[in-house]
């Protein structure tokens, strides 16, 4: 050192830059937001809060994406949340629903949103209408059946219980308050699948992705007297299934008004069908890969709650896994067509085998034992073809399944035909 | 330097170096083989040249494989390549050909290497049987066909050709000598692709790996008079069109001995199904990826030319692209099942039909208007039926089309049981 006395010097700034530094630091540190995992509830949610708007102020993108199914009435070719009157699109409807209040009216269905306002202003609403027809549209059921049973809930009528039905569907028909996490709430549902030996609480998330639809998107009937709502799926989910069952507790919906066949009126069997073995399914695709896809909104990636028909935007559903997006949306649109032809043969064959009963069941002379099994028949035909037609994806959901079961609904339905036309000779 | 005497002798050992490492160099050239592009024929293969054995002495691991086909026997679900007579394993087969030859007998087709051992022995054959039956069963056709025509070869009788028709289908049905190529050898799929403006010496290499099937996976027929092999595909390979076809041209192929329907027999469109929109052909695959796998042997890999079912190896076929072979080989066993059945209510209504008209048409009050409409929804029926019935796959050259194309065969046959049941009343 040439210069002895400078040490202390040099000592002396560096320790005033490294306590500067770990000042600098220390301010650093205490202006970073404090790190939690996952997110924070900005407000506490009640258990089972019918009221979206406050789930919403936690989660602004679920929920303001929910608030478009209001407002999203587009068409698609066979299908969309536009409020077109069915009867009007195809009238046969009104001869294969004779007798039944579908025939009175039959709009397609518009988004989440408009669920009350549109089951409230339905012509199919009469003084006996139970309350169980609130079951599937409402975020307000679940503190309902948790407060009252659904026993209970189900032997109300639609106009008691309506001024407790408050809201559309809502966060609390999938979601756990806070926690977020998805769950069954349809008591309906919970018993179905322990019928079938199954625990939903054990499911995966993906397979909730799938199974929180069936709260709503299934094949459901009524209970005699006591207007329990229940799936028939005691003999498992395919239409095969779900007859043997109807069968065996002697349910019918109503008495054809033309052909007096006893006729079950199928819902929206949605997830029966996407479930029985499709493709799809069993590539482990759950509802919302398609119908809810994962959306890019500025830095922020959520699962849009704005659900509609994947066709509407391929890009995020079907992209998501297939690099075609074209070729892809082509196929759909192929197959979508042959199911629709399909369809249209089973529709004719269900209004002839309608007429030959009718013809039939007025004759004096006809044979009683014949035209009983025409109704049977007809019964099982309507049925097959039903389950098809009420049915959301105009067969995508599992086009083989959807073809085998309409060949079969067209045979059975040209059959009821013939034994009605022997029925007379 | 320290000693200046020593550069010389350092400069010549050099020298010396150099020169023996260039001597070593060119003798190692000198015994290194002659390079050239592609594989060197040992033999020179004659254009044509029906013997597949003399292919095989270039090309040991195709020619050998093709052998395997003449004892690869084996049993599939729903068909394979074991001689079973289909007319006993389903009865009613006998019914639906009634009056023709198929119905004395059906087997099971075997591998390519028993095609010649197979036509010559069918209980089919009769002293009326044309030399056109021979077009798909022998690589000895190309080089008759280019010496004589096929008008000509069509001409003969199947007993006059059947000292020139020597080999079974071998390499000439499809390559160019030498060089290999994929080609186009009957002239009959070469017309009808003309027909529909294809010219396939512009095909891509992986287009004739399906093309080439069509040399004889197709449904075709026998022009009246001449036998001319002729494919109709007019107006498009979809059963539709080839219907229209034959109304056009006025062709039946026999009147059923029951019905007196003049019927269609559908021959094997594999080429025809498979090509109309299916996921697989849609998507690039061909023929031989499924059916003719690339195969490893040692150190060597080749397509096989063990021509059989992929579900007999689905490593190799369905594994080339899927990652879960045992999952897609479910789905083809789910579909194919499905398939089968939707087949198998058809066949019960045709056979309804059948016997329905047979009644009208012994009557001899009927209504003979209505009997012939019977008919020929009866033609209509059966032809649908047997575009999936004879085709090679159990619908799954293209499962949406086969379930669609078998519903509305059910369809038909019914209502023609209900135009024959009307008729007699």
């Amino acid at each position: 050192m040439k210069n002895p006395k400078l040490v202390p010097i040099i000592l002396t700034v560096i320790i005033v830059v490294l306590a500067a530094a770990i000042i600098g630091i220390l301010i650093f540190m205490k202006n970073q937001p404090i790190e939690k995992r996952g997110v924070q509830p900005l407000v506490e949610i009640a258990a089972m809060e019918p009221d979206s708007s406050k789930w919403g102020l936690n989660f602004p993108n679920q929920y303001t994406t929910l608030l478009l199914t209001e407002t999203n009435q587009t068409r698609t070719t066979f299908g969309g949340s536009e409020p077109v009157e069915k009867l009007d699109v195809d009238p046969r409807l009104r001869t294969l629903f004779a007798g039944y209040s579908f025939s009175k009216g039959y709009s397609e269905d518009r988004g989440h949103m408009n669920s009350l306002t549109d089951v409230r202003n339905t012509p199919r609403l009469s003084d006996a209408t139970p309350g169980t027809c609130y079951s599937c549209k409402s975020s307000s059921n679940p503190s309902l059946w948790a407060e009252m049973g659904m026993a209970t809930y189900d032997a109300m009528k639609f106009t008691e219980l309506t001024a407790r039905v408050t809201e559309p569907i809502g966060c609390a028909n999938c979601h756990e308050a806070n926690t977020m996490r998805l769950v069954v709430t349809n008591p309906a549902l919970e018993e179905a699948l322990a019928e079938q030996g199954l625990d939903w609480t054990k499911f995966t998330r993906q397979e909730m992705r799938t199974v929180v639809c069936a709260n709503c998107h299934v094949e459901y009937y009524f209970q005699k007297d006591t207007n329990y709502l229940t799936f028939p799926w005691d003999n498992g989910t395919r239409i095969e299934g779900i007859m043997d069952y109807y069968a065996e507790v002697g349910h019918t919906d109503w008495t054809h008004a033309d052909s007096g066949a006893p006729i079950i009126k199928m819902q929206h069997p949605d997830y029966e069908l996407f479930s029985a073995g499709s493709t799809h399914f069993n590539a482990g695709v759950a509802c919302a890969d398609c119908h809810m896809p994962y959306t890019r909104d500025g830095a922020v990636k959520f699962s849009t709650h704005n659900v509609m028909s994947p066709l509407l935007r391929p890009s995020e559903t079907c992209g998501a896994c297939h690099t075609d997006v074209d070729y892809v949306v082509e196929r759909v649109t192929e197959i979508q067509g042959q199911v629709w032809a399909t369809m249209e043969n089973c529709e004719n064959a269900l209004v002839d085998a309608i007429a030959a009963i009718k013809t039939a069941a007025e004759d004096p002379n006809a044979d009683a034992a014949l035209i009983d099994e025409a109704r049977q028949l007809h019964r099982q035909s309507q049925a097959r073809w039903d389950f098809i037609a009420a049915e959301n994806s105009m067969g995508f959901h599992n086009p083989e399944e959807a073809l085998r079961i309409l060949a079969v609904a067209t045979d059975f339905a040209r059959q009821a035909q013939i034994k009605a036309i022997e029925a007379v000779k």
